[in-house]
C-alpha cells in the first residue's frame, strides 16, 4: 500500500541513490486531495550523495500544516498528494551521502528546510531566504511528519547538545521570529506585537532579550493572551475591548512604538499596528494576508517615514546562528508556548486543539513521548 | 488694503520685532478662501533676533501651490487666508536678526522651509524632516511669491555662487528627488521611476549621476515623457499603450528591477511600481495618494522581502549638502524641466500652463525675468 | 578671592544675562596651573536667554577630572584656570533664560555637556557628536562641581522622576558605554570588552541587556574585574596571568569574537583586542591611547574583513534615548560601579581613592549625601 | 618534462575525474622555488563532476604575479612550485563536469578564483569573500596563465557578450575597485583614492560612475599620474612635490575627504589618507602594507568618529552583479588602465614592464593577441 507513495518522486533531482536501510518508518501522509491525513508504515528513504538521512527524535506542528490538513484553498493551489508535511523538526543523523563532509552519522542536527536554488540573482546576493525558485520540504517534497527525513547537506544545522530536543525541533518558527525581530534595531526601542500565535509569541522572547525598552502584545484570542503573560510582555492588550491606540499612545509619551511586528496577517492587525506606529518607526510584516487589503500611504508611510519591511523565512544562516546563540545563552525562555506533547498516533488529536485556539506549539514525537520532558 | 494681512500674523513665534524697512514689495497673495490668488504691494515684513530677511531673486510654481490657486479640498483644510505661497525659491541676504551669525548681508542663499521644532523625539534624533510639529513657510506662514521672504536662520542655505540662478530656485523639489533617490543603494541598479513631474524628471538626472545601471521613466502624460527623453532615462515607458511589465522584465534578466521611485501617487502607479519591483527590491514612495489604496501585503512585499520607505521633504540638511556637491560637479542637467520663466504678473499664466499638463517645472522673477538666462 | 574666577569668562557667549540670585555656592575649583583644587564659595552664576541653571543634586567624578586634578601634560594643554571642572551630574532647575521653553523650574534633568556649534557639516548631518568646535562644560567653561551649573536649552535632558538620583548622575559615562555597544548590531553576538574602568564595566550591563550571547570582560586589574563579576559577565580574564587568546578561542568555536569593545586605550589592549576578533567582526574604540601604537593593518583589519569604528561622547541625542529607556525598563543594574558616595568637602579623598585603583565610579553631594541610599 | 608537474595535485579534491581531452596546451609555469617562471606545452587538465574546464582567451598580469615572478618572501612563504599562476581572464566553456547545469559549452565566462569552503560562520553568513579557508586558483592550484583553466561551477562568472574581452579579463581587479568603493556611500562624497595602480584606476571609473563630487587622485609615480588623468580624476596630486594636506582642504571647505579609498598599501600613504580624512568619514583599506604601520588612533579614528572597513576580494556575488551592470550600462572606461598586450611568449616582457613602473595593467593572448583591439 505505501508504495504507491512513490517517495522516489519527493527528491527528483538525486539521480543516484543508494537504499540505505531496508526497514520501515511510521509516516504521516496526506495521501489523498482531501482533508485529514492517515498513518502509514513506509519505507524509509533512501539518499543521493550530497544528502543526509535524519532520524525524527521531535517534530512540531506548524499553521502550514493545519493548512494541508484542512485542505484548505492555499493547500488545494499548492500540495499535490501524495506527500508527508511537517517542515519543524529535530534528530540525529542515520546515515549520510558519500559526498557528505560536514556531520556524520549520530550528529544532534535540526534543518533549514527552504532549498535555495543556489544560482539566481538572490541566492548568489546573500538573499537565499526570498530564492524565487526555494522547494520547502515538507510542502514540496516529503517532511519530517515521519520516522525518518531526507535533508540536503546545504540544509543541514548541526546543534549543540545543550540545546534541548524541544526547542531544536521548533528553530524553524523561532527563526521567522527571530528573522522579524532583528531584521532592524529593536535594542532600547519600544516593540508592537501585533497576533500571538507561536511565532508571535516567540518574539516577545527575542524581544525581551535583545534590550526593547516594552513589548506590547497585541491579540484578540484569550488563551494567547495568557501565554504572552507568561513570556512577559510588559503589557498585554485584546483590541476586541481595550481601546490599544490610546494605551500604546499614553505608554509611549504620545509619539507611538518604534517597532511593530505584525504577525497576525489580519487587516485589523495590520491596521492597527500601523495606527499605533510613531513617526519614522520601522515595521516587520511577517503575518500573511489571505487577500489583498487597504493601505492609506500617505498617512501610514510617507508621512510618517516609516521603514516597511517584507519578512520571509530565516536568513541563511544568519538567523540560524543568531537563535543557536541566544538559545545557547539561555536568554529565551520558549516553554509556555510548547502546549502539547503527543505521540504519532495522536496527530489528529493535536490538529483538533490547534483547530479549536485552545493550543499554541504542539510537539510529536515518532518514538513516544520523550519521559524527560 | 495690505494691511489685512497682518503678516505679523505669519512669524508670531517672535516676540522682538525691528521693522527693518518700510518700503513696500510686491506679492502673490492667497486673499479669500475661494480660487484664485492677487498680486499686491505689501509692506516688506519685519524679522525677529534669529530671522534672516531675503531679497526673493527667482521662485517657482510646486504642484501644492495648484492646489492652493485651485482651492481644493486638501487647501481648504490646510491653508487659512490670508497667505502669501510660494515654497521654492532663492536671493539674496537684505537683513539679519541681531542674534543671526552665520549668513550676512549679499549672501546667496535659499532655505528648507519646514521648520522642525527641534525638541521632539524625532528632531533630536537625527529626523527632523518627519517633525510632528513642523510648520511649512509658504504653507503655515508668508512665503516666497513676494519681493522679500523672512526665514529663520537655522533653515538658511548658504549657496555657492557657481549655483546659477535658476537652480537655486528648485533646490525644494530637487531635495525630494535626491532624498528619494539615495534613501538607498542605486549605483549599479536598475531604477523604475514611475510619474515624471518635475520630481520625478530630476529623479532620473540623480540616479544617472549616482550610478543607476538603467534607469525606466513610466509616465503616461507625453509631454512628460519627451522631457523624461532628454533627461536622458534608459527606457521611457507609456503604461497607457505598452506592456511596461513585460518590458521591464525583458530588460532585467527577467528579475523586476532593483529600486523603484514612487513619484506619482496614483494607484495605477503604485500596482504597476510593486508588479515591476524584484524580489529583494527597495520602494521609495514619495509621490501622495489622495486616498487609500488596496495592496496585496503578500505578494508584494512579504514574500517578496521588500524594503519600502515613506519619504518626506528632504533630510536636514544631509541632502542640502547632496544636491549641493551634485551641482557644483556639474553632475545634474535640469534645464529640460525647466519649461517656463515669467515675472510675478503673469503667475495666473503660469498656473494656466500647469493646469494644461503642458508645462514642468515654471520660474517666477519679481524683478523681471533675467534676461542672461 | 573667588571674584577672581571672573565666571562670566565660562559662558562669552552670551551677551544679555541676568544676574538671577545673589547668593553664593560651593564650588571645587582648579585656580592654579598646578597639581590639586580648592574648595570655594563662589556667587552662583548667571544666566542668558537661552541658558539654563540647575542647582547640582548628585555629581561624580571621570577620569578626565582625574587628569585636571593631577594637572598632566593633557590638561596643561587644554584646561585654562580658573575653572570649575566637572561634567556628570543631575540636578533642578533653579532658573531658566527668558527664550527657554521645554523646561520650568524644578524639572529634574541632567545634561550632554558637549556643546556643539550646531552650524558645521557634522552637526547639520546628525553627527554633532564629533563637531569640530565643541566646547565641553567641565573643560571648556564651568562645571558641575559646583552647588549650580549653567547648561544651554539645547543641551538639557529632561529626565522622568523614575531614573534614581544615583544613575541620573552618572549618564555621561553610561551614554559612552551605550554609544558604543550600540555602533553595531549586538543582539546574539559574542563581545569581547577590553578595558572594565566605569565605561567598560557600564558596557558589560548593556551588552547583557541587548541580548549580547557571551560577554568577555578582560582587565589587569583585580579590584576591576571582581566587579566585572558583579555585573555578570560570562568570563572575566586577566590577560596577565591567563592565556586570553586560547579561552576566548575555546569559547567561540574558534572563530574569536563577533564584537570588540575597546575601552582601556593601552597598547597591550587594543593588540590583545584585535587578535580575539574574528573574521569580519566589528571593533569600536572608545579607549583613547596616550601615544600612536603599531597595527598590522593586513592581519588586523583588511584580510579580517574588520570594520572599525571611532567613538566619540554620546549620540546628541539617540544615546540619551536609549540610555533612559533602558534605566527606565529596569534592565541596568549599575550599582557595583558605584563605588563611593562622599560630600564635596571629601573631594580629595575621591582623587585618592580613584588614583589607587581600589575605586570605580565615585559620587559627589554638594548638600551632602543622599541618606536615600 | 611537463609530466612532472602533476597538475591533478591542483585540484586534490576531486575523487572522480575523467580526462576530457588529450591535447597539449601552453602554460606559463613557476616550475622551481627561484625567481622566474617558464613556457611549456602541458596536458589540458582534467575535471570533476562539479567543474568547468574553460578556454583561455586572454588573461592579465597582477601584481601578485609580480611576487611569484620575482619570488619574494611573501611568494616563498605561500607558493609551493610547480604551479601555474594566474587569475585574471575570460574564455569559453570547453567542458563540464556532469553535474554542471548553470552553463554549457561554448558560454562566455570569467570566474570568482577565490574558492569559499561554503562551511564556516562567514561563508554561511554572507561574508564568503573572507573564509577562513579559502583557496585561490592561481595561487593554491593551477591558475589562468594556460590555454585552459579548471574552475569549480560554484565560481564560474557568465558574461554577456556585451562585455569586450578585455574587460572581461580584469573583472577581477575591478571587482577589487567595485568592493572597496561601494564598501559605503560614495554619492555625492568627496573620495580621495591614495595609490594609483590599476585597482585605484578603475575606482577613479567606479567613483566618477557612482556619482562621487570630487574625486581626488594621490600618487608618486609620474606614470601612474598621467593614466590618472585619463580616467578623468578631478585633482591629480602628487604627495612628493606638493602639498595635498593643504590642497584637499582648500577645495573640501576646511573639512578632508568624505572618503578614503587606500590603494597603496604604503605607510606614507595611509598616514596622508587619514590626515585628509574629515571628522565623520569613511576610509575602505584595500592596499596590503608588507609590515605593521603607527597609526594614531586618538587622532585619526576616535576623535574623528571614523568608519574605517577592511576589504578583501570581491562580495560573492554581489561585487560581480554590480561590476556586469555598470560595464553594460557603458559606465566605465577602463582603456586607459590596460597598457599593453602581448602573446604568451612575451610573458617576461611583460614582468619587465612592470617592474619599470612604467606599465598598468598588461594583458596576456595564449593563442596570439586579438587583432580586434
Amino acid at each position: 500500500m505505501a508504495q504507491e507513495f512513490g517517495l522516489g518522486r519527493c527528491i527528483p533531482a538525486l539521480s543516484e541513490r543508494q537504499v540505505v536501510m531496508s526497514k520501515l518508518m511510521p509516516a504521516i501522509v496526506k495521501s489523498e486531495p482531501k482533508a485529514g491525513v492517515e498513518l502509514r508504515e513506509l519505507p524509509i528513504p533512501s539518499i543521493g550523495h550530497h544528502d543526509v538521512l535524519v532520524k525524527v527524535k521531535v517534530t512540531s506542528i506548524c499553521g502550514t500544516d493545519l493548512h494541508i490538513y484542512n485542505w484548505d484553498p492555499w493547500a488545494q493551489g499548492r500540495i499535490t498528494p501524495p506527500l508527508i508535511p511537517g517542515h519543524e523538526f529535530c534528530g540525529y543523523v542515520a546515515a549520510i551521502g558519500n559526498e557528505v563532509t560536514s556531520v556524520k552519522e549520530g550528529d544532534f542536527v535540526s534543518a533549514e528546510m527552504h532549498i535555495a536554488c543556489g544560482k539566481c540573482l538572490q541566492c548568489r546576493t546573500g538573499q537565499a531566504h526570498i530564492c524565487q525558485h526555494v522547494k520547502i520540504i515538507g510542502i514540496d517534497r516529503d517532511g519530517a511528519f515521519a520516522g525518518y527525513v531526507v535533508i540536503p547537506e546545504s540544509n543541514i544545522w548541526q546543534l549543540d547538545s545543550a540545546i534541548p530536543h524541544e526547542y531544536a525541533s521548533i528553530l524553524d518558527p523561532l527563526g521567522n521570529a527571530v528573522h522579524t525581530a532583528l531584521s532592524g534595531d529593536l535594542a532600547a526601542k519600544t516593540v508592537a506585537i501585533t497576533g500571538c500565535g507561536p511565532i508571535g509569541l516567540f518574539a516577545i522572547a527575542v524581544a525581551r532579550a535583545c534590550g526593547a525598552a516594552q513589548v506590547f502584545a497585541i491579540e484578540v484570542n484569550e488563551y494567547r493572551r495568557n501565554i504572552a503573560r507568561q513570556m512577559q510582555a510588559d503589557l498585554i492588550l485584546d483590541p476586541a475591548t481595550q481601546d490599544v491606540r490610546a494605551i500604546v499612545r499614553d505608554h509611549t509619551n504620545g509619539y507611538g512604538v518604534d517597532v511593530l511586528l505584525e504577525m497576525a496577517g489580519h487587516k485589523d492587525a495590520v491596521r492597527l499596528g500601523f495606527d499605533i506606529l510613531r513617526t519614522g518607526g520601522r515595521v516587520s510584516l511577517l503575518g500573511i494576508p489571505s487577500r489583498p487589503l487597504e493601505l492609506d500611504l500617505a498617512r501610514d508611510i510617507i508621512f510618517k517615514g516609516a521603514t516597511v519591511l517584507g519578512i520571509n523565512g530565516r536568513k541563511m544562516f544568519e538567523t540560524w546562528f543568531q537563535m543557536t546563540a541566544l538559545l545557547k545563552a539561555g536568554k529565551l525562555d520558549l516553554h509556555p508556548v510548547i502546549t502539547g506533547r503527543l505521540p504519532f498516533s495522536d496527530f489528529s488529536k493535536g490538529i483538533e486543539l490547534l483547530n479549536s485556539g485552545k493550543a499554541s506549539k504542539i510537539l510529536l514525537y515518532p518514538d513516544g513521548v520523550d519521559s524527560a520532558f
